[in-house]
């Protein structure tokens, strides 16, 4: 079989760049990045090692791409309006609500990222793009609390990491049958801004 | 060297059972479980891989350790007379509280044991335990909203998955410089249980 026709079989099959992307995420999270091989996800694809290079120059290319999925998602939620005009509590609010969105949205990405742990420069520019959203976040809370609008007594920046951590728990144990992402953020901003106690 | 001249040497280094542990435990969760072989582990501790079997019988052997070690703690919590009397509300923030100190004392422990997905037999009783876990705090939460200390309008097991959600994610950034487990567990309960907002 010449190569040309494998590739236009595999087209047939559906393995444009999307669904390559999708299918190497799923493989990246079951076996591990840096434990996935291009036989691994050649085999995943359905295709030989030879014809995974003419989807996809290497690995790297498409781990940045899976993070730019979840990390762009995020980035969409604090470039707009709702994020930068109004009350720092609304806004804050907003935020938390479209980022539960953007998880289950783009679950295996944001789960993606979540372990990366910068052993390349592809997870390091990640991580850094993580804490320039992490310091939007902080610095929102400051804002609302000078507002007087949250509670003075706790660290920003703890705030923003306990706030986040719930967020991204859901990663861990999200199923669609366990609602929507309207009712799950509902849930938890519900705990987080005005607390379980009644 | 006779293998005698070998383990006495280890032993004057350090290498009782509870070193073995705590090093095996830190090579799991750098290269993950299934990514660490005998020969890792020989490395790590500084012996040969013959040496390691007088050590230990073998990995799964070592994670069922270290995976006990944490639940153990989790179990000992929810065992404490604080955790079984008193209003609901008031045992649910002591066990929350504690968790938290279980967690800042055997990070490592509770770090592997939160990426067990269930890929053995000792996994899987990991898992089972951590449900049994679950369990228990899900009631305390029904029980105090039954006694009209929780706001009813939230399914238990969620907030359970949320409150724990939280307390877990701790394990995500926490270093000794940012506060003891006391100051953490302040913090956590004060956002949870009465909210950020003003």
């Amino acid at each position: 079989m010449s190569h040309m026709a494998t590739t236009s079989r595999q087209r047939k099959r559906g393995h444009d760049p999307e669904s390559v992307l999708s299918i190497a995420v799923g493989v990246f999270n079951e076996r591990g990045y840096d434990g996935t091989s291009m036989e691994d996800l050649a085999r995943a694809l359905g295709v030989t090692k030879s014809a995974i290079y003419y989807h996809v120059p290497g690995k790297e290319q498409l781990l940045a791409r899976a993070l730019d999925r979840a990390l762009d998602g995020l980035f969409e939620v604090v470039a707009d309006p709702c994020a930068t005009t109004g009350p720092a509590i609304e806004r804050l609010a907003w935020v938390v609500r479209q980022s539960v969105r953007i998880l289950i949205d783009r679950l295996p990405y944001v789960t993606l990222l979540l372990r990366v742990r910068g052993n390349s420069p592809t997870e390091q520019q990640a991580l850094d793009r993580r804490r320039e959203f992490d310091r939007f976040i902080a610095h929102l809370v400051k804002e609302a609390a000078a507002d007087g609008e949250i509670r003075p007594d706790l660290d920003p920046a703890l705030v923003t990491r306990l706030l986040f951590g719930t967020v991204n728990s859901i990663t861990e144990w999200y199923q669609p049958a366990r609602g929507s992402a309207d009712d799950l953020a509902d849930a938890l901003l519900k705990m987080t801004f005005d607390g379980l106690r009644v």
